[in-house]
């Protein structure tokens, strides 16, 4: 990596190469990502090395334990992000599908085309396994990725990208395919988000303050992921024992991700009595509650929930309970406080599960299941970049034909207007 | 309309009334649009007054004889409104399609299904009848619109918006599904940039200048729509007949429209034969041309054309002219100057022809036929909200389904991770 480039190059780099990766078949495709695997092996001793100064460094900087442990490389993490390559070479080429081809009455033959959106910009934080991971997909749907990752994990994320940009040159594949903004100052974030001309997208990954920097400064189209207020509502005719094994799994069984149920929901008429076994289960699994004034009175111990608590994401073990008079206010609160991410009823009525399908607004909505299904492994995409939580080009988890546009494609034989 | 409403207030009904929109059956929805349909014909009176007002000003501030043309509105464009709208009732519903439903392995069931996008903002310039059209789009889509037209002609889109929520009102519609900016100064509009709470994308309609304001002060997803510097490539095995008929269609059946050719390429080979016949052309139909050295020196009674003359959208009887030494070259220029709008290629070869038509980066990419033809009516949607030409959400003319989201709907019975 040559550090001393200006974003300015690496975007006419970027867009220059992204002309030729959809070209690519996907044996050429293929090949670059298996080499680029093997390249992340070879180099393991020095991406741990460079890993250990960035380790050095944060800790230095009194580093919490937690964002430690994400920015920390191993021997089989770096074997995982290899694997997560190959994986990705294994998945279904998504570029050429001609989705639909109609023959107007004038003759005219108008196709619709899949092909790579261009130059895909990945804004994210301390994982340096994202850097890894966002190339293989960019690579696989044909688009050139730059990636800005956070000045934590510069070192790491640059031995990485050594690594890649010369699996690729192997391969007989333009290494630009990836490339690093080398600097760590903010003014390069910002000076990113506003080269429309080089990159035709930018997915901003991780905390809620880094999307909304992204959404509020950038020019260029951007997806929003993540964020995710989650809810479960239990309706009256809820089987508690679902209902509760429901609730523990999508609250309890990671607490950090966005699509962990972070509220919930229920019906007057079963409070009384689903609340205390609520309550059992979750002193056992440590969870702790956030409560209205109605469900307070049938579990005295649990906190106070204030105004604020309705909107939050936690991102702990912590949960916020609101009782409803029934599932047209259950889906008003739903829709008045999450974030468009995942929703589910636990229900045995028929019109009240299709209500909520109906009428709640988010990119993923349950019925009798955890929210922890929102993810592109789960969904059967293979992999994801992301899930957007916008409604614009892609909602919920987006794998590689998210990473792609269309073109029309029209076979005349002399037709004017 | 009440005029004094704040942008926020307006933003809250459109948020509030687009969950009920979402859920109106198709006949429910024809009938609202039928019903402002007849609206605007009952109340043509006063929309011809409040239309008067706006040409009485526009004249006094020395308004071209253009733009007074497209603020006029008659009998006829007022009849022309409405027929639009029952155009519209007539196109197919694309709300609750279900686009996929599969079955995962641990027996969730997960669809896609095809919803509104929810809250649509339109901003664009002089012309009243956009207010009607992009209406009519937006509400059998199930989308709520608030609308931000230029200040000239404010009377005219208050008058046709006060007809159009009377009508919806009389077919026991929401009314707010269709709101006005009555504000015409610029702080609201960029305010109304800004209201990501409420407002899911923003299309702005008009001038390259509109939609780049819009593009670099929106915080909301902005669908680019309109600029189009088209190209056309005349291959060495080009039909002239053909070629001629092409170029000038797509240069003069209409100059100020963003699918007209801008510029044409033609191959060193038949330039020397193919030129003197475009110029005999050109006089008759007075087509000024700026073209490079090298095809002046067959042409020597062209302008000489500057840099800046390649990337310009002249949206008027002009046409710059590059001369090319093979395809290659061809696709790099256009490549290098288009706008990812419309480009075609005239040509009798087979390998030009795939290879044009993969590599050109635009919305729709022609083989023999006038670029013209990139239009939401000849393309066979009925009706278009504009020409998308950015990669992500939409490309190409937007029609109903460009309007409208997915959302995944899952079945499960138990399902946990």
């Amino acid at each position: 990596m040559d550090m001393t480039k200006s974003l300015e190059e690496l975007g006419k780099k970027a867009k220059e190469v992204s002309r030729v990766l959809g070209s690519l078949s996907v044996t050429e495709k293929n090949q670059g990502l298996q080499c680029a695997a093997k390249a992340l092996l070879s180099h393991q001793e020095a991406i741990l090395r460079a890993n250990e100064k960035d380790m050095a460094a944060a800790r230095e900087a009194g580093m919490s334990q937690g964002l430690l442990d994400r920015l920390s490389l191993t021997e089989s993490r770096i074997q995982g992000m290899a694997d997560g390559l190959l994986e990705v070479a294994g998945l279904e080429d998504p570029i050429g599908e001609v989705l639909s081809m109609n023959k107007r009455p004038n003759g005219l033959l108008i196709g619709k085309k899949r092909v790579p959106i261009g130059v895909v910009g990945i804004i994210y934080e301390a994982r340096p396994n994202v850097t890894s991971d966002a190339f293989g997909l960019c690579f696989k749907s044909g688009n050139a990725v730059i990636l800005k990752g956070g000045s934590d994990a510069i070192h790491s994320n640059l031995a990485i990208v050594t690594a890649l940009r010369e699996g690729l040159e192997e391969a007989g594949c333009p290494k630009d395919a990836v490339q690093l903004v080398a600097s760590t100052d903010r003014e390069a974030t910002r000076e990113l988000m506003r080269m429309n001309q080089y990159v035709d997208v930018l997915i901003p990954r991780g905390s809620a303050g880094l999307i909304r920097a992204t959404v509020e400064n950038s020019t260029i189209p951007v997806i929003e992921t993540g964020t995710g207020n989650c809810h479960i509502y239990v309706d009256e005719t809820a089987k508690f024992p679902m209902a509760l094994e429901i609730i523990v799994n999508a609250k309890t069984q990671r607490v950090g991700v966005c699509n962990a149920c972070e509220s919930l929901v229920i019906h007057r008429r079963v409070a009384k009595e689903f609340l205390p076994l609520l309550k059992e289960v979750f002193l056992e699994k440590q969870v702790e509650v956030r409560a209205d004034e109605e469900a307070r009175a049938i579990v005295p111990e649990w906190k106070a929930a204030e105004e604020e608590d309705w909107g939050r994401e936690y991102l702990d073990s912590i949960l916020s309970v609101k009782i409803v008079g029934g599932i047209k206010e259950a889906i008003a609160h739903i829709n008045r406080y999450n974030t468009g991410h995942s929703e589910a009823i636990v229900t045995s009525d028929y019109e009240n599960a299709q209500k909520f399908l109906d009428e709640v607004d988010a990119a993923a909505v349950y019925v009798n299941a955890s929210t922890r299904f929102t993810d592109g492994g789960e969904f059967g995409f293979g992999a994801e970049i992301g899930i957007s939580t916008q409604k614009l080009h892609a909602r919920g988890p987006m794998g590689l034909k998210e990473l792609t546009t269309t073109k029309y494609i029209i076979y005349g034989n002399g037709q004017v207007r």
